[in-house]
């Protein structure tokens, strides 16, 4: 148990009129107490509480927990454990549930009364959360790193006549090889008007001359995540698609520039936003700016225009701006940057410049 | 819109005393609609209703929807689907919701006001999708046809001195050749001890002598799930665990005879867990004897002792039985069984004998 983080749950529970959390999200935990596993369809969950003992709720067919917490409630597949979960709540107050949590949980645990009131409780666990201390960061820094080199794998990969689906098919070993676990989620490689539909799944498309080659990829080292995207044009870039790359460079560039404490996530996303409105292709900018990310690749509290907080030391996010043309061009730029005393590192290193791939 | 399908759901729905349900599994929605995407943190919901049109709710950066449904609310990452959600549903009413459905949106959901009371709906739904149609019955026959073939290579890899990780690392290939998309679940190969774990993780462990080598794989193909394990003995099995395996045997094919309309799931679970019960291991029997399986791998409906609802023809689910000495051995053998009008049919055709491989 890692009594700092708790104590940083339970404070921002406080200021959010609550006593009491139940944390069902597997990387909360994992955070909080070290211990790790996916529970797919069976429970899994840690209570916290002030003035009391954490205690893990875990299935018997789970790795064990061991000494992660000194108070562990094991059941078998055909135990109760809202029951279980209900015996150890304090009824009368309000709880705090997981943003993630299933109704499958929460409605028979509001059928049992296992509190007064049900509150979503996750955002006190996700906001510290998305404060990193000083290792994670470091291991931030690290995924990032193998990100710049496998990006520098993908570009020595490109041919005539490849496949999206050919060059993704090495990446694996190739994050492997670097040191890493694992991608952080599907990577995406898209090829000419692909490009333009941002979440493109690979396919067997070849690859053409004048094609945009675009590449949004992440991978999980040390448990931490790293995700950035790139696009280069394949043989030659025509004026059109030079100005888009430039537009949306300079989008990037310029949410880059604002971060710092204090600035809002709203503000640095209509930084962004501007570039791309102020050169008519606003409306082809169909997403937030980006997202937090550490533990999982997308966590809470995004950078969008809805979310008005401001950014603080120690964050980490996306920076992703993009223009998508259907059937015809599209470029997304992102980087991941840390929220620094008085700025923001950009820790990925690739560069932002127009290449024309020979 | 399969109109039947839907009007299977909106009859259970009625035996459960309401009138509207959200579907949000995305693939319930792709089972009634033929619309499929991963929503992953956004909000993808199919409305049901009695005497209204069904309802999608899709955020715009999803692949367009087509006409798979007549009415789509479609909406920005900066809108708020449950706002709109509330706008459609009968206030007055119980809602059904998804058994997946997030706290994140159910608990504001709750705070609009968007039914009178809660409740669980998607088993209206999940009752409707395991009694699967002919042409989804023939799909499950050709993925697990698929799977017995991708045994017979998982064991023709089977070699001196090769590691867990390396006889995986080629299955995906093996199944695509053999016209499978993808993994229905990530493949558990598990050797010596590390089969005692049910929920064994894939690592580097080398292959020894008198090891037990467990495979526990499956592939969707056509969009459905094959799931199948089956254990082996490399050069050499002891009497001890040729006593486990056969054990395990006889609970697996117990269970397989008994199946039929009108048995319970509990007795068939029961049949398997008696015999090992009687050998004396039963407390080493620590999960469910199966899970339902179609368009996912497990499915809702589970062969348990907790489960006494009767099976119906139409249905498929898995008989896995297993016995695991921690240290020491583990075998489980697991096939998946359709309930026909008189019995049931082993769509897994992949011999239970036991055999040392050399």
């Amino acid at each position: 148990m890692d009594e700092s983080r708790v104590n940083r749950v339970l404070d921002n529970l406080d200021k959010m009129g609550m006593g009491q959390v139940l944390v069902t999200d597997p990387m909360s935990i994992k955070w909080l107490c070290g211990y790790h596993t996916e529970p797919y369809e069976r429970f899994l969950g840690l209570y916290l509480a002030r003035d009391a003992e954490p205690v893990l709720f875990a299935n018997r067919l789970f790795p064990s927990p061991g000494d992660a917490v000194a108070s562990v409630v094991a059941f078998s597949d055909t135990d109760d454990p809202v029951a279980l979960v209900a015996g150890v709540t304090r009824h009368g107050e309000p709880l705090g549930v997981d943003k993630e949590l299933a109704a499958r949980w929460l409605v028979p645990l509001m059928d049992a009364g296992a509190a007064s009131d049900f509150r979503l409780g996750s955002p006190a666990v996700d906001r510290a959360r998305s404060i990193k201390d000083d290792r994670e960061l470091e291991l931030m820094r690290q995924a990032s790193a193998t990100n710049d080199r496998a990006m520098e794998w993908l570009v020595s990969q490109v041919r005539d006549g490849v496949t999206e689906r050919e060059i993704a098919s090495g990446l694996l070993d190739c994050y492997r090889a670097l040191g890493a676990e694992d991608f952080s989620f599907s990577p995406i490689v898209s090829f000419g008007a692909n490009a333009a539909d941002p979440h493109h799944e690979l396919d067997d498309t070849v690859l053409r001359r004048s094609d945009v080659v675009l590449f949004d990829v992440g991978c999980r080292q040390g448990g931490y995540c790293s995700d950035m995207t790139r696009a280069f044009f394949w043989q030659e870039a025509t004026e059109h698609q030079r100005a888009v790359y430039e537009c949306v460079r300079a989008a990037n560039e310029a949410a880059e520039a604002l971060v710092a404490p204090g600035v809002l996530f709203s503000d640095i996303d209509r930084a962004a936003r501007s570039v791309i409105e102020d050169a008519g292709w606003g409306e082809f900018f169909t997403h937030r700016l980006g997202h937090q990310i550490g533990l999982v690749d997308h966590e809470p509290g995004d950078v969008s225009s809805a979310h008005h907080e401001p950014v603080e030391p120690g964050m980490c996010f996306s920076i992703e701006p993009g223009i998508y043309l259907e059937g015809d061009v599209g470029v997304r730029i992102e980087d991941l940057v840390i929220v620094t005393e008085d700025g923001c590192e950009v820790i990925n290193r690739y560069p932002h410049d127009l290449v024309v791939l020979e």
